[in-house]
Parts: C-alpha cells; structure tokens; sequence
C-alpha cells in the first residue's frame, strides 16, 4: 500500500474572547480565509478579563483610556464597513461572557463550536444585547439542534471551570496580552490587523 | 479663461514622531502609496512623549507593559520584512528626539521633509544610532544641500520651541493616543496598519 505524504497539517491558534470587539471582526472572517490558504483553526477561547486584571487593569483599555475608547469605537464602525460585517456599537462594553466562553471551551473541538461563537458574537456585537445568560446560551444551543441542558451543566461543571482557568493561564504564559491572538507554531500575532499575516505563516510553515 | 474645477485637493495629515517605531513604517510607505491615490502629505510632527504624560506615562506602552513590548519587536522584524524595509531592534528605545522633531516642524511645509525624517529613521531604526544630537542633525541637513546651522539654531529658538509644543497641544486636543496617527479631514485614523484607509477615504472626500 502506498501513501502520498500528507506533509505537516497547517494549524493556526485563535485565541478569542466573546467579549472582545476586534475578537468579532476576526470571528466573522476567519473561516474563508483559512480555508482559501488551507489552514486549520484551533479554537483557544480565554478569559481577557483575567489577562488585564494580571496588569492591574480592572478593565479593558477601551474604558480605561478615554481617547483610546473614542477612537476604537470609529474604528470598528469603518472596519466593519470595510469586511461587510454588521455592527452596532454595545451600549455596554466589556459584556461579561464567562458562561458563553465556558461552553465554546465544552465546544472547541466540536463541529459546533463555530457557529456557537458567530451567533454570541452577533447577540454582542449586532443585537447589542447581553450574552451572559443561560436563557442566551440555551437558545443559541437548542437551535444548533444540540442538547442545550446538558451542554450547560458541563459548562458549568468544577471541572470545565478549572479548564478555563488553565487555559487562560496558558495565555497568560504564552505572553498574549490582548484579543484575538493568533499563533502558528510559536509565532505570536496581535490584534485582527493580523489574521491574513498569520495565516500565511501558517501555511509556509505546513510545506 | 476658462479653468477646469480643480475639485477639492485629497489631503491626508500625517501625525509622527521620528523615536516612533510604528511611525517608521508609514514614513518609509507614505509617500508611494500617497502618490498612488493623488493624495497630498501633511506633515505633522509632534512630540509623543508628551502625549504619553498626559496619560501619566512615564515611557511608551512598550516599555511599561513588557508582553507588548517583547511582541513589538517581533512584530516590527516581520512587519519589516512583509514591506520589503530594512530592521535594526534599536538597542535603546524610545530614543529621544526633541532636536531633529523641532527641525521636522521647521522643515514640514519645505521640500526636504521627506527626505530628512527618513534618513532620521534609518539613523534611529536601521544603523541603531542615538538621534537626538546636533552633529547628527548637521550632517543630515548638510547632505541634503541645506543651510545646516541656520535651520538648526532656527530649530532650537524660543518661537519654534512654542510652535512644538503647540502642535502636541493641538495632537492632544484631537484626542490623538499614539503614533503614527492620520486625519483625513476630521476622520482619525491610529497606527500604521491604518495608513491604506485612511489614504482611501482621504481620496475618496476630495471627489
């Protein structure tokens, strides 16, 4: 029997938070653009709350820094033209996620885990509503035709919440400092501006 | 006589400070893609420490949050590559740059701006050299057939000191947080991986 080399699958790490504005922007975009330079994803959900606290931030720079804030807010609204992605600006900023990101860490191997994300991320970012709800989650859950309940209780379990902890651990270990981050390999790319750059690496590096 | 409408001119301003790594990488692209869209530069030094002050900061966010700052060197290198520019990680950062900035704001509206904060760039991001001297100001001014001395006593009055710190003034004023940043009338746009929009919708208002 022979076997033509598969070679090294190309991988590329999507760090996220469902809270995180410029997180949104690349949620919406990654999954084409993976595809087209033949990349898998590897869903990282983590808690950026707990990165920014480990700063002594007791919130996110787009509060804390007023300027800063002002301008992000443009920012995302010209973006978003630019990608054709909805957007309404939150009329609450940062919008706890804690329950929703426990579930996508439940679900990042999952076929599901995409289409979970991309739907809180439109209750966030486009219906401008609160994500932190089980009542949210279950809907969201039931209407991917998957066990919403028992999904929920695992979200929930001592155990997942000590995985999210590891894993935001790991984040911090890493040196990531804000979301999304991507990795491929050990290399580290900031902020949505670098999707398309750490997609090409990643793909460069699987030849 | 007949005239044709002129319409109205693109211009885009170009806020900088010559120790800014990020505003290394849009004065090395600025003026080829400004030209591409017919797009005029209005240059605009200013001191970004200052800025940083403002904020209580007693150096860049690079320097102060060490996560960033260990990836902003790693991201310049690849970014440096992606553009085709050479890359030296300065061995001293921020450099100061209060003289060859006080020059920049003597020479914005003349024809040798350009040339001048770019060969001061490479002096501080490629030869790894100190910037902030007047041998160093002398001999740039010098290569550039100009009257070295005059522009750089003219530089150091009290007048042009005012004019510096009224342009940071003014910067702050505009709520502008960091460097490079770009106006395309009242339209800010932050960071080098902006410079593309912002030329696009400075094209764009002059129709």
């Amino acid at each position: 029997m022979t076997t033509l080399d598969p070679g090294i699958p190309a991988k590329l790490e999507f760090w996220f938070d469902l809270g995180s504005n410029y997180s949104y922007l690349s949620m919406m975009r990654i999954e084409a653009l993976a595809e087209r330079h033949d990349v898998a994803i590897s869903w990282k959900p983590f808690l950026l709350g707990a990165i920014f606290k480990s700063f002594g931030w007791e919130s996110s720079p787009f509060v804390l820094q007023k300027e800063k804030g002002v301008y992000t807010w443009r920012d995302m609204a010209r973006q978003c033209e630019k990608y054709g992605l909805p957007w309404t600006q939150p009329s609450h900023f940062p919008r706890s996620a804690l329950l929703p990101m426990r579930v996508a860490l439940i679900g990042a191997e999952q076929p599901w885990i995409s289409a979970f994300c991309k739907r809180l991320m439109q209750i966030n970012f486009v219906e401008d509503q609160d994500i932190n709800h089980s009542a949210v989650v279950d809907v969201t859950l039931t209407k991917l035709g998957l066990p919403a309940q028992e999904i929920i209780v695992a979200a929930q379990s001592e155990d997942n919440r000590r995985d999210m902890r590891a894993q935001t651990d790991e984040a911090l270990r890493r040196g990531i400092f804000g979301a999304p981050t991507f990795f491929a390999g050990t290399d580290m790319f900031w902020g949505n501006d670098r999707l398309e750059d750490a997609l090409l690496l990643a793909a460069r590096k699987a030849k």
